[in-house]
């Protein structure tokens, strides 16, 4: 049998996965702490070699990668894991395995995987996004991901929005991350408790979006007027999106997103009330992510399948 | 010989142009007000009659059409021309004149024409802004033109910069080209003496952008400004589209690029100031457009050279 190996590592987790060819349940995975014994990239190459089939042929290895990915180069320029800034992955992944290695953005490879497998299969013009604790993107255009020059294309969650707006944690102002991210929830949350307004969220020490999440349906202002500011600069940045890429469909993913109608609805009434024109919605689909936590896995499955 | 028909057309004029199979300069060329006897369709046609040559092959026609344009229907949806909303363009050129016909939106036209044939030859992901009564914007990602779909992509003067900011030609508010275009310069230069601003300006009745861009030298300090505003935001929208398209060359045409340093020194400030990484100037070059006058005839030359 043959098999694609992949892994999709962040600052808090390292996953592998081996699958055999034709199919998209693995057929071994692991999940481990990124930070422990050994450096980043050891702990990586042993999270994949206890995943790889004893017997079979490896055709090639996928990874996705948190943070700036110079997909050409093969360098990761992560900033939550510090031995892996300006770190040459492709070429150290390739020494230690002997593999062909391919190497992507997460949120890049998530748009991948979600066209490919998910709820964005056979759409030829694609834009994803996920909003968790940050917020990152990827686009499809024309049936191939947008990489740009260096892959650092589609960075989806720093439209600057409003001039000198909330801190985002890129180190400027305004930025859409900055405002509808699970941070940027959680952060607004804050200053208006520091202000003194009344919530049920008083109560938690350092509320969080999912504390704001779980606030929102028994009708706690400050928890549902925090998700409204979130999906309202949603989906006035999405506006900005559909007339610079002018999507078949658009894929949400990420835990902010389970915020459901609270988050959605504003959404919507301002990718409304924000649009060039009215035709740019005419055929256009937004709806959620289908491939839930594997989405790195197998977008980095997607990333080895298409580049061999 | 062998020749392609060309056509550019806006709410002022249409030009047409006819060159020979492996040539930039055209054997004729026409130029007519777009508003005169006759449909703007029936005199379209007759200017492409009139340099039609009399003798040889007529490969294909390429048209560069103002306003929204469905290249794939063939349909453009020009708000600044009476009879050409929502008018099946392609269909009409291909019944009067028998030939195969690829139409597409000036703007990407515009960044097609000076991928291929001017300031941005050899670039795989390049990004055309041109500043002129409106902003338009064209992008070529992987050696390809970002078209979306319905080749409505790539509408670069739309994003929302400002919330509730100046009134855009669009019907919405603080779009870049409500503030950086021609007319978002005039407006604001007519605002500020409306509230009593000294500039030699207000010697003259009804200021435009060409006015204020002639101010400017001598020092006026409202002219300066008013460009100064418009080269900030510009910059600002540009470190946008730097983190969404990770560009390798950045063109930027139209008329109000004549302002020059007025323009483009705050521009370069404000693209340092808001870039997300710096990363992403390492290797960018932002230039400005080659091709003048006739980037509309040989982006649609393009078109028709890609598309046959």
């Amino acid at each position: 049998m043959r098999f694609f190996l992949t892994a999709d590592f962040g600052g808090t987790q390292i996953r592998t996965a081996a699958f055999a060819e034709d199919s998209l349940t693995p057929v071994a995975h692991l999940k481990i702490p990124t930070r422990g014994d050994g450096t980043t990239i050891e702990r990586l190459v042993s999270a994949l070699r206890n995943v790889t089939p004893p017997q079979g042929e490896i055709l090639a290895l996928g990874v996705s990668a948190a943070g700036f990915t110079d997909a050409e180069q093969g360098m990761v320029y992560a900033t939550n894991i510090h031995d892996m800034h300006k770190f040459p992955l492709r070429q150290a992944l390739a020494d230690a395995l002997h593999l062909p290695v391919f190497i992507g953005n997460d949120a890049n490879l998530a748009a991948l995987g979600e066209w490919r497998f998910g709820a964005g299969k056979g759409c030829r013009d694609l834009l994803y996004l996920t909003v968790s604790t940050g917020i990152g993107g990827g686009v499809i255009a024309n049936n191939q991901l947008l990489l740009g020059r260096h892959g650092l294309a589609a960075e989806l969650g720093h439209i600057i929005l409003v001039e000198n707006g909330p801190l985002c944690a890129c180190g400027r102002r305004g930025c859409l991350e900055a405002i509808s991210s699970g941070t940027g929830i959680a952060n607004y949350v804050r200053e208006q408790l520091a202000l003194g307004q009344a919530s049920s969220l008083a109560n938690i020490p350092q509320p969080t979006a999912r504390d704001v999440a779980a606030a929102a349906p028994s009708g706690d202002k400050l928890a549902v007027d925090a998700l409204t500011r979130a999906g309202t600069y949603l989906g006035l940045a999405i506006a900005n999106y559909i007339a610079i890429f002018n999507p078949q469909i658009i894929i949400l993913g990420g835990s902010v997103t389970n915020s459901g109608d609270f988050l959605f609805k504003p959404m919507h009434a301002a990718i409304q009330a924000n649009i060039l024109s009215p035709v740019y919605l005419e055929d256009l689909t937004i709806t959620t992510a289908e491939l839930g936590d594997n989405v790195g896995l197998l977008g980095a499955l997607a990333l080895a399948q298409m580049s061999l």
